[in-house]
């Protein structure tokens, strides 16, 4: 009774900007699965193919981790390359010398080169991780992961990350490497032909394409289980882990950072911190939350009325504006003309006896306490510059960074909000660093800091900045605990980045639920189940389903009753994109469901094929059609597309209860019943649409309806 | 509609030995929740309520992690201080002197004392942590987690860890920590009457108990995900972690090894590794793998042999027996007679110049390079006799441990298998070492270790194999990568712990598919659904669902036409835990389900208190009941107990989803319908006893059938 049985081309295929039924496709893979493993026994040929198909998965993950690793050491060293060009490509002989040098001399404007006209046509590619995140919820949309994607979002990335715009690059970088899976993806028959296999693979994908964004594969793990994932079976979460590993591997090899290090930015701080530091780091946490809702606003509302004005039509120029201004207010300041993964760098550095940058620039720089360490010393001068610099820096970048994410270039978030943080940690550390050098005789900095011993370390709140500003933006939790201390080697400091995490998330939620990530979902209109928020209304199935209580009544098929030219009509007639099947009018007892895609293709295929199928053959949805009085036109019996076990629930289920069935399994729709007649159907649309009207939010931003 | 609207006591509660179903568990909180919101509006102590109720949750998390810290600060303190009293309380004049000087004078039996016939009764607590799996999927044990769970948990774990057996502690820390969460959830109303909350608790608790015995919170919290939890929302994942960490901080500030790390066996390597190494940590995978089957098969086979002889009537004895024989084994061999946890230590340490240990007695020890690293160096005579003496403690540790895990003490398993491994990797590492020193011409290590530096290190080898044969018993994956670099600090070596970690698994489910927890819930006979092997078979719903083609027809109750007298017939002779409602008889439509439970507590106590409820009573399960005729007896109403919506799937619907739906949802029981009439009932038991029979298993070894 399997659909797959009599195989018709296209039937159990999507349309475009469809939703794919979980259910059916693990149950279509697990059948193929089956036949592979009886046919094993038979032959040593299907044995092989047996044990290549099982491993296979392992295969494709391999291929994943070493192309996105290799992609991504590929775009590190041509930004870093690029980000050189800037610098002094005038004065060389280079081939490109003329081209660029052409382009404009002002030292300046050497920004805008990478958003030239030549470039318009592939900056269609915008942000990424929202949409990715939608189409791993079981959502089509095609050609968005294909390979002109891949290359052109790989050169972009390139331009992008080394223009000096205030963005990162793991939201493309995880773009990369889902492409990267998508297309290895058409290698292996098990994941082409499967949309929720594909799915799986693109969850680990994600992983790889954070791993190699921040070095960080146990991170990257989680950032898919936590963020990204819609559906996580437990065995994706050992291949992700190896698609991150091999990844992250592969980066190391190709070495473009010339350090040999997975780790992104290494610190090494000498002391440990002091329980009373924790009210700084909770301090730190609030301003994270407080970054995160008014980043999370304001960036939402720029980019509405992006969409809604006149603003969006030309995305091009706006690029060039922002890259314009800010390339101008970026150049003055030190701080802000170094590339932000520098800035981060320099930030969570704890200064040592040799380093010279201004940040490190106290008095009495070379007095070593007795145990060999720097103690707490009076600031020097270029410490107040640099702390000057530094909070004009924060405010430029708060208010850049909200503009530049969410432009029609690849960007991430990380890096950016990371910067925010970090500036506004140091500045504290430092704050505090001085107090208690000034103020040694105050109870708390006299328990817990020894007379000229090292006590605060500045490095250490620009950590912990950092993370709470990028827990305040993503509402990550455990998986950006385990990136930053990835990033940082700093597996001491969990607590304080626990503690700053927590905090800023609190603050965050308080002030609006959605990450950035969701929020951007929403706006866009992408049909996206949410699974952490709970559904708490007190609504039944009744109050959603359709058709609604004066609707005309739903449309069924009946199963041996209606001819070919009345379902062709139905079709004709309705937008539905799948059908029921009762027993009969009168007593609308359920007997399956069948998709209109698949009821179309079979119509006509049976037309073109079948011998004598004309509009007045009568389709039998039963396992036996019964014996024919002459000279009626053939039957075409259709069993073979009836999903014989639709889901239903009865018109009395909370729709708590109904949230849960869909988010769990994955459904498409669902049939509602009373009493064990079928009364009418709840999609996916629906839900969703019932989910904005429950939070008073605008049903008809769900797109597609 | 809603039960909770009348609540009588007993409706909605358990029987002992019972499962629970997690959809009405957790529409019933929600159905709290909401009533705690809206009153929130209505005074300002019941939005005091509403916040303190939303916070109890992560007030529960710290106490957890305070309590579970604490005790295991207490475990290790008196477990170290047991160890030493083995050493020298005789010379000593403790008060403890008499007691224990008394019970043998003899320096070995001194191990005995700890299983001495006053703990009899204290002993029946065994092996942990496959019942609290068992338990977070939903199936009520009582007393399993309760406070002299707790009191006699504790206690014993003390005696056990300092006995010198072959255990580990991280099973009973597991227990202990849930008994801790368990017993605070009394004080909590919300996690007090949800079996499905208190489970999320447990969940946590579990994390913690983990993170304590290892120090390692990220890690707990992914052993929890990938191992022990059954439903794990991502909320939970980020309390889990805060109760990980709150435990472990507070481990630590306690410092009961007086190091003050959170790293168990701290390690610092000085070289890195070479890719050719991959060969033997895969070998090193190979044998992990191959001790992980060789241990379940051989443990489960004597624990099997336990249970049906006479040996399982004389746990004390055995008990003392194999203590004795461990203890006289042990005693010889240094290697044997050190604690478990320091012998692992030693294994994993790098041989530094200023070791004694006879493990770095080697030739020329005081040479170094000229970048003032030791370079690889012949084996001196104390690494050949350490040498056999470690394969002598590898062979009794093998053997030990089989016949210790299992027995009627709290007993963990990860410390034994991790000795097993970090010996065979010792061995292997200085195998290799001694080989790249004395075939220096070799091409393999000629191009790869430049003459006279460090090349090989054993202690990384140790480090790797322990990975390696802790992941072929346990088949963790992720989480066991992340424990392993949590315990020795080593980030760096994530690539090597991963390819021995993966080789082991593969190796392990190649001859086995089934972890050791896995086994030991089946061979106690638990209603465990595994979560994560897939349902391979083409089977139907009504292949599985009772009742069978020959039996008498599936009992249901009437919606309107049943008397009191006949329902409580039907009880009495029927055992089910529940009954489907029809429309009538001839049409077989479902209406709903009631549990026995709820239908004997409602009738009971409209026998009770309503007036006139007699057994000619009707009872009616519809919204409104027709008007009586004079001189009939009053109505019993029970809509109140109905469960409305049902779980329901036709028959042909394959077992494949069925099982999936089992899963995700955590269902209880899930009706059967054939084109909207009703057909027979399928629980979850049924769906384990069809599991069992198609993997040919015994389908009776199931409990509670």
């Amino acid at each position: 009774m399997d659909f797959l049985e009599e195989p018709i081309p296209g039937v159990g295929t999507y349309d475009d900007f469809n939703t794919i039924d979980w259910v059916r496709e693990k149950s279509r893979d697990r059948d193929r699965h089956r036949e592979i493993t009886n046919k094993s026994k038979e032959s040593t040929w299907a044995l092989i193919h047996s044990v290549s198909d099982a491993f296979s998965g392992w295969l494709l993950m391999l291929l994943i981790g070493l192309l996105s690793g290799s992609l991504a050491g590929l775009i590190d060293i041509s930004a870093h390359w690029m980000t050189d060009l800037k610098e002094g490509i005038c004065t060389g002989g280079f081939w490109f010398n003329h081209e660029h040098c052409c382009w404009n001399s002002d030292h300046v404007t050497f920004e805008e080169r990478d958003k030239c006209p030549e470039w318009n046509s592939w900056s269609q590619l915008i942000i990424s991780t929202d949409e990715i995140k939608t189409i791993l919820s079981g959502f089509i949309i095609r050609g968005y992961l294909g390979k002109w994607t891949l290359v052109i979002k790989t050169i972009t990335l390139v331009l992008a990350v080394s223009s000096g715009l205030s963005l990162g690059k793991e939201g493309p970088l995880v773009h990369v490497a889902c492409c990267c899976g998508n297309i290895l993806c058409h290698c292996f028959n098990k994941y082409r032909k499967n949309e929720a296999k594909r799915r799986e693979v693109l969850s680990a994908a994600a992983a790889a394409g954070v791993s190699v964004a921040f070095g960080a594969p146990i991170g990257g793990v989680l950032f898919s289980l936590e963020e990204v994932s819609y559906y996580f079976p437990l065995k994706t979460l050992w291949r992700s882990f190896f698609a991150a590993l091999v990844a992250a591997f592969t980066l190391r090899s190709i070495n473009p950072f010339g350090n040999s290090r997975l780790v992104l930015f290494y610190v090494e701080f000498h002391t440990p911190w002091h329980l009373f530091e924790l009210v700084p780091f909770i301090l730190l946490g609030i301003f994270g939350g407080l970054w995160g809702a008014l980043f999370i606003r304001t960036n939402i509302a720029w980019c509405r009325k992006r969409k809604t004005t006149q603003l969006g039509k030309y995305p091009v120029i706006e690029v060039l504006v922002v890259t314009a201004i800010t390339a101008i207010l970026a150049f003055p300041n030190e701080y802000t003309r170094m590339s932000t993964s520098e800035l981060i760098s320099e930030l969570f550095n704890d200064c040592g006896l040799l380093d010279s940058s201004k940040l490190c620039d106290y008095e009495n720089r070379f007095n070593t306490s007795k145990a060999g360490e720097l103690p707490d010393r009076p600031a020097g001068v270029g410490v107040y510059s640099a702390m000057w610099q530094l909070a004009l820096t924060l405010i430029l970048k708060i208010v850049i960074t909200i503009f530049t994410f969410g432009m029609k270039i690849p960007s991430g978030l990380f890096i950016p909000s990371m910067a925010v943080g970090a500036i506004a940690g140091r500045l504290l550390g430092v704050g505090m660093e001085q107090l208690a050098y000034y103020h040694q005789e105050w109870t708390i900095f006299n328990s817990w800091c020894s007379q000229g011993a090292d006590c605060i370390t500045p490095g250490l709140y620009a950590m912990v900045g950092a993370a709470a500003c990028l827990g305040g933006v993503t509402r990550m939790t455990v998986s950006l605990v385990v990136i930053m201390f990835e990033l940082t080697g700093g597996l001491e400091y969990i607590v304080p980045l626990m503690a700053a995490a927590m905090t800023s998330k609190w603050v965050a939620d308080a002030l609006g639920r959605e990450g950035i990530y969701d929020a951007h979902i929403r706006l866009n209109g992408y049909p996206f189940l949410e699974a952490k928020e709970e559904f708490a209304h007190k609504t039944l199935a009744m109050d959603v389903m359709k058709p609604r209580r004066n609707d005309p009544l739903l449309t069924v098929l009946t199963q041996d009753s209606m001819t070919v030219e009345d379902v062709e009509t139905i079709i004709s007639e309705t937008t539905y994109s799948g059908f029921p099947v009762v027993v009969s009018r009168e007593s609308q007892r359920l007997v399956g469901f069948v998709l209109r895609r698949d009821l179309i293709i079979s119509i006509e295929n049976a037309r073109k094929k079948q011998d004598g199928v004309v509009s007045t053959s009568i389709i039998y949805f039963t396992e036996h059609s019964p014996p024919l009085p002459p000279y009626t036109p053939p039957t075409l019996k259709l069993r073979n597309i009836l999903d014989l076990s639709p889901f239903t629930v009865t018109d009395l289920t909370p729709m708590e209860i109904v949230v849960d069935i869909f988010r769990k399994l994955g459904l498409r729709q669902c049939l509602v019943t009373h009493n064990g007649r079928l009364l009418g159907i709840i999609t996916k649309k629906d839900v969703l649409k019932h989910i904005a009207q429950m939070a008073n939010q605008d049903p008809d931003s769900i797109l597609f309806n």
